[in-house]
């Protein structure tokens, strides 16, 4: 689209012109399909642990699971309460959006799909040396995610796009966290970057504990979660559901 | 009314009209109130001890209570899911019917309103020599409660009437169960009998497990638990509700 860079496409779409340009694009990718799958696996990871102190909580659902929750309604405008197949089942509203929205914006990126927002002036922020010539280096990772940045200066910079739908922070300053964060700690890679920085707008986009959610969009939401891989994980790896099982309940009612 | 007889408001009425039935009447109803009592002592005694199983089980809920509950639907056509303040509260829709309807009979007993239905044609009955001496002992104790039965030669009964309302077992059949195991293992008292009577007819007047309700039949229930004594424990000493701690959830999802 308009709102995205040329260098972006260049690198990572499909515009690639020379075959040296396909071999890095293809080793790009590569490795953000490892990067992915990495993070990935030490979601789950932390994910099991949580579940080994939550009694009750069963393996990862089966495909359809939440589909087939019949939905009763919100607990605390922060759980999603539903009547299983022999058991209660509570998902967490925001850890299941964000779970989601993420793999969403995971398959979107850098694509003609990406929600871009295009600032009708470009809003300018200060920035440290470092900074600028870490957005020298890491824009076109930015670009991927819908951020058009660029230096405006010695001291400032100039954003021009942010990814839109980022409803509970303000995108730029956002984007100004993560950069302080990264002149001073560095990431391990330019996927690193990609991936905190899809994270981070998936979090902030998504519906979180005290939002009020319509049955409708509650179901909406459980359906979407059957959609998406490692769904009963979330992003920060938390559990995304909580399975008592009917069993258990019927012991303590003394049934 | 007229399904009740003379017998039954001679005893335990207001029509006493002589000062020593006055003392007989006085003297029936305090050992009914002491009866009752020592009942509801044990009923709450076995609750606690289940209490103690039940993580999330919290103390005698406080006066309306179960009204100011959310409710959001039924897991399992078995338990009313209420979102509470800072707790996720499970009431057993059998057990709270139970309680409920348990009181109301209690509240009735002997009384104008006991809810009779008077059969058409009188149902016999196969009967021992010792289940009839007992009808003759206990007739009055049975006609408290709705039933009016008497011999019919030496080796049937006769049962004219029953108590409305059940409807999970046969009537005839109940109180045909009843008088065999009292004419074998006997009672400590007419008191307990009626008791044991009530008890009976309560659970099974009352929804069951498997019972599909409308929100405004489960709403409705909750209301008339915050009008009952003793509302958190079940006839059989079961608890009515089980309470889980929204911070117990929160902890379980790692939040």
């Amino acid at each position: 689209p308009a709102t995205q860079t040329s260098a972006a496409q260049g690198q990572l779409g499909f515009e690639a012109s020379t075959p040296r340009e396909w071999v890095a694009q293809i080793r790009a990718e590569s490795k953000a399909s490892r990067v992915a799958e990495a993070r990935e696996a030490r979601e789950v990871e932390a994910a099991e642990s949580h579940s080994q102190l939550a009694d009750g909580s069963g393996p990862v659902p089966a495909a359809g699971f939440f589909s087939s929750l019949r939905y009763l309604g919100q607990l605390d405008l922060t759980y999603l309460v539903c009547d299983g197949d022999g058991e209660l089942v509570l998902v967490d509203q925001h850890s299941a959006h964000e779970r989601v929205e993420l793999e969403r914006l995971r398959g979107q990126r850098g694509s003609a799909d990406v929600a871009v927002q295009r600032l009708l002036f470009p809003q300018t922020i200060d920035a440290t040396a470092a900074e600028i010539e870490l957005v020298g280096r890491v824009g076109d990772a930015l670009a991927l995610v819908g951020y058009e940045v660029e230096a405006f200066g010695a001291a400032t910079l100039a954003i021009k796009a942010v990814p839109a739908g980022v409803r509970h922070t303000d995108p730029t300053q956002l984007l100004r966290r993560l950069l302080a964060e990264w002149a001073t700690e560095g990431a391990p890679s330019d996927e690193e970057r990609v991936e905190r920085l899809l994270a981070e707008i998936a979090c902030h986009s998504v519906v979180r504990a005290g939002d009020r959610l319509s049955p409708g969009e509650a179901e909406a939401l459980l359906k979407k979660l059957d959609g998406t891989e490692h769904a009963s994980v979330g992003p920060h790896g938390r559990p995304v559901l909580l399975r008592l099982p009917l069993a258990e309940i019927a012991r303590r009612f003394g049934r």
